[in-house]
């Protein structure tokens, strides 16, 4: 069983905190820190850790502790909306198991946190009330209105003390579905045609579930871009997302000139597409070689 | 050091046949039985098996001896060429080994079934002359015409008695790359349509250098397919041929239904059509999540 987890600290300046927390994921049997990356007008940085549920476990409390220790958000200043220390920790199923496995694995590190004094809300997949599903909610009014907000019966926290960490605020944990950051670029300079695109292909405008989208322009070259994220790949397609985009680009006379995945995707996204392409009537992931070995 | 086997026999109809094979690759120590289909109107039956040099070959010879005890081609019928009960077995090195490896572990079994009294042809990357790499050389005239053929000096066998058979004929046993078994379904009860797609598409005719194609009926469905072997897919990609089907059925009015892999495919031949199709610029298996863990 792998799960992967990206937590988000609010430290992207002292590389000697960075440094302190990536040593947390690493030298771990069962643990292995795939990336991470720092932001300095953010002041936030972020980590790729993938593991079997209880050593990542136990790097995470790890790199919790060491958060609470180094991080005091009472001095923090960044352009990135923040309530933590540890801000968020999203726990993501990728092999031999679901969202089930993730949401019980949020939990777990959710009480030892709050053993640690640090309150923690649930969010996502693992949210207790669908007020905070969604991180911005859980978010607003960030570390500096932790203390107010808190005092309503709306946001006690799942673990943890009543009260925010006087250092380290609050986190939130929970578990969600990987998530594919898509992008789609056009054969026009014409940022409006892809601002347009976007509003017809995301769910917040009538577009598809699990389709979050806005309109760039690719200044270098010139070209405007569908720029996506995918939060549920099992539901919604890249292929159903592309063709429509194709689509929707035709009436303006636009063609789709490319498109680019950043960071990760989970192949079953990717075989998804060739089995529609390719119009496959029996296909399953036991026919990727490999799985089976 | 893992090996793979895809042997293939002349039994797809009596399920009792093609069980007692399958129970040869079961239950061994070293051995993994991945995947077996058998096809009625072939009256075949492909078995997928990972394992160990040494486990593996044992499984294989117990499955052939099962073979030649059960199946007899002198009143054998089915639309796939086929020359022997046991009609091919290749070897393809997967994991910590080379093809070099696989021809070794080929000449050994092609050895035991000699000493079965079972005729054996190396093939492919084992051939023991240039007359012999090419698998549809080897089985031309099928079981039928095989007693004839075995006359002539370039069809001695590498081992084995200098005859056929009586009921079980010849084997060809050889090392190779791993290969595909793709076939797309035409909308079209025509056998002569998808005749003429193989013809145009195949290596041996004027086609892709790495396909091997032919026309066959689908009765139970009355549709015409296009059966194909793609014998190395990192120099010709699914996509091209699967959209060079669809674009030579197109001159008889005849869209393609489907298509579907026959056991195994690597990862790499999937996310070469997702990355032709969503026209990625920037894609590497790097970018695939599990290429990561």
């Amino acid at each position: 069983m792998i799960i992967e987890t990206v937590p988000n600290f609010s430290a992207g300046r002292d590389q000697s905190v960075i440094e302190a927390i990536a040593d947390c994921f690493r030298g771990r049997e069962g643990v292995k820190l795939l990336d991470y990356s720092a932001d300095k007008d953010h002041n936030r940085s972020v980590f790729t850790v993938i593991g079997e549920p209880e050593p990542l476990k136990k790097a995470v409390i790890a790199s919790v502790k060491t958060a609470l220790e180094k991080i005091d958000l009472t001095s923090h200043q960044g352009q990135h909306p923040r309530m933590g220390a540890v801000d968020v920790i999203p726990f993501i199923p990728i092999k031999d198991c679901d969202i089930r496995d993730a949401d019980k694995l949020a939990r777990e590190v959710g009480q030892a946190m709050g053993e640690l004094g640090q309150p923690v809300f649930l969010y996502e997949k693992s949210a207790t009330s669908p007020l905070r599903e969604n991180l911005a909610d859980v978010r607003r009014g960030e570390f500096e209105g932790l203390k107010e907000k808190m005092k309503s019966p709306d946001w006690t926290p799942d673990f943890g003390p009543a009260i925010p960490h006087p250092t380290g605020g609050a986190t939130a944990v929970g578990a969600r579905m990987p998530l594919i950051a898509f992008n789609v670029n056009l054969g026009t300079d014409k940022l409006e045609i892809a601002k347009e695109i976007a509003k017809k292909i995301r769910h917040s405008s009538g577009g598809f579930r699990c389709i979050k989208a806005m309109g760039v322009m690719l200044e270098d070259r010139q070209i405007a871009q569908v720029s996506m994220n995918v939060t549920d790949y099992t539901q919604t397609s890249l292929y159903r997302v592309f063709e429509t985009i194709k689509m929707e680009a035709r009436r303006y006379g636009v063609s789709v000139v490319g498109s680019e995945l950043i960071g990760l995707s989970p192949l079953r996204a990717l075989t998804d597409c060739a089995e529609y392409y390719l119009q496959m009537e029996n296909f399953s992931m036991e026919k990727v070689l490999e799985t089976r070995l």
